[in-house]
């Protein structure tokens, strides 16, 4: 690999943590429109099995209104990032989340420790979600029942 | 941009990530000088409203006082680092904090959600905290009952 | 430093963060000898006092065993990540560590929050653990009573 392509990596793979940690800001700042544009048009997102997620950003979109009155607050700390380049403008990228939920209804607050596991490409110079999948480890209190395991041997 | 300063930024953006890493380090191991070393002389120092926080190292590191006797423990998980140059020498940074407390009283085990938002400058070539604000997401038994929101829509 | 090998350290830095991230993964999905391959030959593992750890791999892989049924489901997160080269295949490195734990017998969940200390090696191009020392920070209802401080002042 030439000096400029590991360059380039390095800063694309900057990139990509970037768009993780936009991801969890603006679902923290409930910013619903800021996070369907970090998908492209044809996303795919996986939240749970029997088709809990969306099929393209415009379904996507729908599935986080209600979001920001469901939730009090949340706060999504996404760490462990592991970026593999599948192309140029390509990367299959996992990471670890740890995210604490509050409800504006009488619930306990809620913790969930998952991965996620991530197709990302880029498209006019920027990186977006192509493919999105959150695999549950564990969880204390939340609210969704079911949730893809990791797949813990 | 030069492939001189893209190599430069991504030294420098290092070089501020390991600035809040040596942060929480030492504000864990409870050492005060070192974390007031991290500011810059005319720092601002916000960790809630009502001017709780300091002007000025000086200032900073007399809040820091008592601090080592308050916690029997504490660790501090910052992970979601954003960094953007605002100049060779400047940069905004904003971040993701996980902290949980045990305190030297009989009260509980205490756990903060929340973000930093930095201004982060190089002086002598050294990094240092310029400006730093904590906003909480949420908390569970926080002795700090004022604190800075988010913001969340 | 020439421009050259600052930017091999930074690829390294990244190899090195990413084998943190990858002995967390092996970790947390139960996958042993992965795990175990991440160390070199004559490793020193340490996660509490009195000899508690492993001298060696095949000591060490010898520990793991049985660590599968004991735990129902792991996460560790890894963050704070502080590395420094003392050649040019070796670094020393710090990490602050949240880990959740369920168990496979009645007993609550468990928490830990610690920090890592690291020797990490290359060999034959693949950067390993040649020493990692657990210390704790402070835990909730976690099984192993005996651990090492992390020495806070």
């Amino acid at each position: 690999m030439t000096q400029e392509t590991q360059l380039q990596q390095l800063i694309d793979t900057q990139a990509i943590e970037r768009l993780l940690f936009t991801y969890a800001f603006h679902l923290d700042m409930n910013q619903a429109a800021e996070l369907a544009a970090l998908f492209t048009e044809d996303c795919e997102v996986i939240y749970g099995p029997g088709g809990f997620g969306a099929q393209g950003r415009a379904a996507y979109a729908k599935t986080l209104e209600g979001v920001g009155s469901f939730f009090k607050a949340t706060s999504h700390h996404v760490s462990n990032i592991v970026v593999d380049f599948t192309g140029p403008d390509e990367a299959t990228v996992r990471s670890v989340l740890y995210a604490w939920h509050r409800y504006n209804r009488e619930m306990p607050d809620s913790h969930v420790w998952g991965q996620y596991h991530d197709v990302i490409v880029r498209a006019n110079g920027k990186w977006q979600f192509k493919r999105r999948e959150l695999r549950v480890t564990g969880d204390k209190d939340f609210h969704v029942k079911k949730t893809l395991p990791i797949g813990r041997s």
